[in-house]
């Protein structure tokens, strides 16, 4: 199968019109549907609006929405002739010939599949008069028509070449349509193909659907076989999206239109449309980087010796130390100009083919990353996620691969059982959560696990875990469920490194022993743990004296502690799965925020 | 009935178990609901904790939430039991001698009321033993037990004088459950009242708890008549809020425990406990204040000059001026600093009783702003709305009223028709928008219009009309339903004034004439008012002509145009409501923002 049309609804970005159609054409989209609302607000005439897109090379798919036009008495029926009218005029001059027709939800209407086909009929007579056609849609939630079964009995009753159907992924499958029949449409009834996902969702289909629709990939919607059903009944149109979403709204149209189209380019995948090389396997984390000032990476460098870590070279160009235990590599770049900072500037996975990985990067609309470098350094590709942090795809055991960038200074000592990397966790800005799934789902190969939600001390998180098959590389997304404002803590879009630890316990009474940072957790968090999970009273207390803490869930237990900050958002974590625990602790990450914070308030003297 | 006392539980507000505590002081509440999950991430001990409550005047009524007790096997009510007796034990040192046990929602669970009224009589043995009680509260989405009749019938049965029942609102209210039976239930089985408002959303009722829930008055919950059952029970206990809302979460705690307090004494009123004398009437705005710098004043006053307004005085000791038509008045203050400023600084309502006004806010939880004026000046009080905004009561007739702090320089010229202020629309910050609602229903007497939703060129906006008893004050509330980001329009929180006109399109007919900075309206906009209304066409161009708006309700129709901005935020509006319309315009507000944005970027050079 080749290569579909892609469109994107205007509808689907935040901005002017001119802001939409810019973003949509630089994402590499072919063409768009025009939001009605959008053309209304702009300066631009209908033509001019025409013009620019065919410079940027998009074509007008569909003109949308016109509502309220079918089974109403023969006086409404003339005002809403004369409307289509007008609207066939603006049409014309933009250079479309496809109109959507959304199922009535009007009190004029009537309840009668007849009068509904005739008058369809009749507004198709006058759209073919004038070069165009008419998709009709069944709205979720429209008065009379709400399924696409029913639309396409009016439609097929009407039986007009100008009259087809329009199918929304969303009015289908928030309703728990079965889109099987879809197969027995004629592929020349359908005119257009709508694609939104969305989280499952207990609400209101009509607030769920204004609100909360994503893009594919990223909510729970089967669409790979909603889609497939279309294209096997002969749908020859663009694969187009319609999201109504609130977060992305109001975000910049620019990256939430190449997330749009690597939603799309993951589902065309899906689809068996060969638009990427697979991704290859991964094998674990090759390293970590901080960056941070050279005051904060003193500190660091002292934290990571307290943890057991063994500084084991130095980049030959750069001013990168790196840091080793037990298979878990950590770079500290001192590169940051600004007091009092820290951060994960790039994680790094071991690749089976990374220059395969770098490929389909690219392919999924995450291009490689320029990057300085000496002439003997290895060729690293690396490409940013959705916050900025950089991905590098490695293979750490070829012979010129990145360890041949850094002379080594010394060998690892015996440390304190850490093995590697359990997972990175990283705070997203908020308009990109969502599209940081989609990006370590597309790019990465990551499968997402479930989004849980808890009420830490300054407001309402989240956090969802994105997870390789083997469980070699997990990575932690976190974010807010409200955009921060003003009030807010000290500690602002934490990130962390876990490592995987063999004995938590035995490493944290060497840490206790060791004066190392390790983060104070309260009485008062033990106390509860022994209310809830009756721990060995000897446990408990060490867990209590050593400030680890603890969680269970059905497959196992996890033991683990955290560091103070270094700088004003990086902290490490130590953590032990035992038997088959999947999660990441995030009951307890409200101690954690409160804890951190009361450090930063007493480091600041507040 | 003497006021009741008032509580918090510590979940309804952002911050710290410490930082919530002092809020909630500072508000003026008498005790706290401490939620669990506040004190476990707590460094403070419960007893010190306790102390704490003590010092800032707080009483600790209710330890919440123990879950998942009752109905149980043996094994896991031995579980249970230990679990409360180690809850018991923070509860001692807290100095809370109630706690709260939700039905329960667990699988271990069976549905039998007599095993389940059994259990709960060993916990209330236990817990009277230790001087404690429990209050059993059935939770909306409780496994067996949802229903507060039905927590009764437990309650009842188990017939232990240490075990009652707790009453939320948001549980009953949220089933259509009906308060009247609470009076058949004796005051002393009566332990607790929890109050929440929400908006009336069609939801899952756990999600809806949970992210959704009000302060009483910001909602559509009748908690009057729930909250009268409850006295009228025999109920001696406080009334408190618990609340779980997302955006409290995360906002200051201080604002938000006074926004609390608030409509904790609306309540009270309309319970007919005496904590506020009545709102007096109002009769419109006595003015409205601009603050502008220098430069921008100045285009302001050219402004005011174009719409027919005539400098008429000038104050007294400050740099404000006086500017009228037709009983409209403006002020504009040229104190801002900043260039390209202009702001609604003040607004004034005539008040039948401006003193009875100004003691009334101060019941209401907004104290009389400190005001420097000179020896002769007229003695206004203002209090501040949640946008900062001051809010004056003013008798303009009385002889040393404002009007005598201005000395008179000229006499309205003839105009252009306006007759008044039909409305100021503010934009309020996105953590306060339901509390300036309350702040405008309880301090001025307005009454709530129904929220409407749009989607704007950079986000989806919400409006709310405020309105008095005979419509001659109305503030339009205006804010983004997603916190804005970086990404955002030229204009920022836009605010204006809104005029009342005879004849909207004679006025605009004159401006067009005089080169009066009135926005520019595209042509898009007037074929879709064509393609909708099917206006005449002359009435149609001459709209067209003069960037006239248009729009129709079930009352009436509605002209209106607006000025360009002055300054980053600030416009003028001239509106003509035709018979009895109603709104403010809202489905016209997308295509002024747009056309405010093409404006600033022109500006700009952009």
């Amino acid at each position: 199968m080749s290569e579909p049309r892609r469109s994107i609804a205007t509808v689907c970005l935040s901005g002017t019109l001119e802001d939409k159609l810019a973003a949509a054409a630089a994402a590499g989209f072919d063409g768009v549907e025009i939001f009605e609302n959008d053309l209304i607000a702009s300066a631009a005439s209908p033509a001019e609006i025409g013009v620019r897109c065919r410079d940027l090379g998009l074509s007008v798919d569909l003109y949308q929405p016109f509502r309220d036009f079918e089974a109403v008495p023969p006086a409404r029926l003339r005002d809403n002739l004369r409307r289509a009218e007008r609207k066939f005029d603006v049409m014309e001059q933009l250079g479309a010939d496809l109109v959507l027709v959304c199922s009535t939800v009007s009190p004029d209407a009537v309840d009668d599949d007849e009068l509904a086909a005739e008058q369809l009929r009749t507004l198709a007579q006058r759209a073919e008069a004038r070069g165009m056609r008419v998709a009709y849609e069944a709205l979720a939630w429209g008065r009379f028509v709400n399924t696409y079964e029913h639309s396409w009995r009016i439609v097929r009753r009407a039986d007009h070449p100008a009259l087809g159907l329009c199918l929304d992924t969303f009015h289908v499958l928030s309703r728990d349509g079965d889109p099987a029949l879809i197969r027995t449409i004629p592929g020349e009834k359908l005119f257009f193909l709508q694609l939104a996902d969305a989280p499952q969702l207990d609400m209101d289909v009509l607030q769920w659907s204004r609100h909360h629709r994503l893009f594919p990939g990223q909510g729970s919607f089967d669409l790979a076989t909603f889609a497939g059903n279309v294209l096997e009944a002969g749908y020859t149109g663009p694969l187009s999206l319609e999201v109504f979403n609130d977060v992305f709204r109001q975000a910049d149209p620019k990256p939430a239109a190449v997330d749009a189209m690597r939603s799309l380019r993951m589902l065309e995948e899906q689809l068996g449309i060969p638009v990427a090389e697979p991704a290859p396997d991964l094998d674990g984390y090759a390293f970590t980087e901080l960056v941070a000032d050279p005051a904060t990476a003193t500190r660091l460098a002292e934290g990571l010796a307290a943890l057991g870590f063994t500084e084991t070279g130095e980049h030959r160009s750069k001013p990168v130390r790196r840091w080793e235990q037990g298979g878990a590599r950590v770079l500290i770049n001192t590169t940051a100009s600004t007091s009092d900072t820290a951060e994960i500037g790039a994680l790094a996975v071991e690749s089976s083919d990374p220059l395969r990985s770098a490929r389909r990067a690219e392919a999924m609309s995450s291009p490689i990353l320029p990057r300085e470098r000496g002439p003997q350094e290895a060729g690293l590709s690396s490409v940013a996620a959705p916050d900025g942090t950089g991905v590098f795809f490695c293979d750490t055991a070829a012979p010129d691969g990145w360890l041949s960038d850094f002379r080594d200074t010394a060998t690892p000592g015996r440390g304190l059982g850490v093995t590697g990397i359990d997972h990175v966790s990283l705070t997203q800005p908020f308009d990109h959560f969502d599209e940081a799934a989609l990006f370590c789902r597309s790019v990465l190969g990551l499968e997402p696990e479930e989004i849980t939600e808890y009420a830490a001390p300054f407001g309402m998180v989240r956090n969802r875990g994105m997870v390789d098959a083997t469980c070699s590389v997990r990575i932690a997304l976190n974010g807010t469920l409200v955009r921060r404002g003003e009030w807010a803590p000290a500690v602002r879009d934490p990130q962390h490194i876990a490592f995987t630890c063999t004995g938590v316990i035995a490493a944290a009474e060497h840490l206790r022993a060791s004066g190392a940072p390790v983060l104070s957790i309260p009485d008062n968090y033990y106390d509860d743990l022994d209310a809830r999970f009756g721990l060995r009273p000897e446990l408990l207390e060490t867990l209590r004296r050593c400030s680890v803490l603890y969680d269970r869930d059905a497959g196992g237990e996890f033991l683990h502690l955290f560091t103070e900050l270094f700088g004003s958002r990086v902290f490490l974590e130590l953590v032990q799965r035992v038997d088959d625990y999947a999660g990441y602790g995030v009951a307890n990450a409200p101690v954690r925020m409160a804890a951190h914070r009361r450090q930063r308030m007493t480091a600041s003297g507040r």
